[in-house]
């Protein structure tokens, strides 16, 4: 743990939450898999470990991503924006699988003709993962 | 406009402010651009426009992107998340110049050794662009 060299999260504009939003992309693929959110502590461990760790607004609790379901993601780049409120992290996910539902992508439905339409098959039952 | 046919906005869960993230990518790159906000207006004029507009929470009013800089941006796609809480946009950006600062994509500054490392140059000089 660097407790020393912690410039670069000062520089990032939380918000009244101590939130920021993470962007979550494929590296290799370049398919977008998911929007999540991290306080200052996710921040830190994601970078220090190399694994993405999130905040669960829900759950109110550091999330793990994978400890569950075992589709860890790997960070290869974190990169932040222009305006210091969003960072992207470029990650090699474990299974293929980033969604809940058991998809690849959580942006699986599409807007069409005013409907949200479901493109995306899941690539396995969501009740296997997650028993 | 289309009145009638609003189910598909009723589906977003908008946040405490009315406001949902939306992230940007190029269709044909696959380059993350930008984290923008959407409100439910915002978001209306988007999908039936073809053009990007979002809302900007410093200068709280509507923002068509590319009004000043003429680098529009033509939304080929719009997604939603499994959540209800985050939209994603494919888009072609006219001028391949996403960020205010004459750059392809906000998200330019890499994470290395605890330092936000500038990794692209502007494409043209802003003060070119915001005249």
């Amino acid at each position: 743990m660097t407790h020393t060299t912690e410039k670069w999260l000062e520089d990032i504009r939380w918000n009244e939450e101590g939130l920021i939003p993470a962007v979550v992309q494929d590296e290799k693929s370049g398919r977008l898999l998911m929007l999540a959110w991290m306080n200052r502590y996710a921040l830190r461990l994601t970078a220090e470990t190399g694994r993405a760790v999130y905040w669960s607004r829900s759950r109110h609790k550091l999330w793990n991503k994978g400890e569950q379901s075992g589709y860890f993601q790997f960070v290869k780049e974190l990169r932040l924006d222009c305006d210091n409120d969003a960072v992207l992290l470029s990650v090699e996910q474990v299974g293929d699988i980033a969604c809940h539902t058991g998809r690849r992508s959580c942006f699986f439905r599409k807007l069409e003709d005013g409907h949200w339409l479901t493109m995306d098959s899941p690539v396995r039952d969501p009740d296997e993962i997650y028993r």
